[in-house]
């Protein structure tokens, strides 16, 4: 018997998005063709509790005074036929679902679609790519919003600083 | 200057949910017209970074042997002339987008809309209520799901055991 404190395996449906398990910091650059480009520095978490997803949460500080600038928090999923699927919660009343591929340590998604609340600007879409290369995790955010059509926004690149796999 | 390391307050746009900030625990009951019934112990943790949202996570154990059940997080917002919104991402594939109204320390969302991933099953609506009086909070939650009405799916009762109030 497992006794529930004790880490658990990975599940084994999740275990191909097993690399991405871990605390990550970083630094990463924005850019949007309605904002001044700005800096940020990052951390992302991604953990697990023995069931088939990872939950993933994100924290961005503006690099020039330390002020919150994101947060986003979810899940990722790994469903049948080597798919990958997202589920995204922002703070900003956006709400992505996104599915797409793995192929080794890279993954793509692209949003099936994004809802938003009343009061949450427009964004029509979001395409994001992950590629870890041992302990080093390079993503691209790619976004369609307020009237313009999908371009870079997001880029950066974190370290592992813990594998510590609990959530 | 406010240091980013010191506990800023609360943003007034979010201030009037403000008594939903903490950690709570407690316990609940699951019911289902097409799953028996089951009991858990839960925890919420309701945060915030000074912004205009409050951070949202929720988790859940089966009172039977520990083992994790359910698991959600995102974010509460407050937006203009007393609504409330609600993005939840779900690890079953859901993303869960609801708004409604708080009316003392009551709050009442529905969902806008439930989106979902390829490989997950069909929800079609969320309505949740959550009551605090003091340091207890209690929520029923009811869904529209595989091909039921929307009917009651989940009561609990927490104590505030915590009022940090860092994400």
């Amino acid at each position: 018997m497992t006794h529930p404190l004790d880490v658990p395996a990975l599940h084994p449906a999740i275990a191909p998005l097993g690399f991405l398990v871990g605390t990550w910091v970083g630094e990463g650059e924005g850019e949007y063709p309605t904002i001044e480009p700005f800096a940020y520095t990052e951390q992302i978490t991604v953990s697990h509790v023995g069931k088939p997803f990872l939950a993933y949460a994100q924290r961005t500080w503006s690099a020039d005074d330390g002020r919150p600038l994101h947060a986003e928090t979810g899940y990722w999923r790994a469903a049948p036929g080597g798919a990958v699927e997202l589920v995204v919660a922002h703070p900003t009343g956006h709400a992505e679902l996104a599915e797409g591929t793995l192929a080794g340590h890279v993954v793509s998604v692209r949003t099936l679609g994004v809802q938003r609340t009343t009061s949450a600007k427009e964004v029509t879409a979001i395409a994001r790519r992950l590629t870890v290369e041992g302990d080093h995790l390079h993503y691209e955010l790619d976004m369609a919003a307020v009237g313009q059509p999908l371009v870079r926004h997001l880029r950066g690149t974190l370290l592992r600083v813990s594998a510590e796999q609990r959530a």
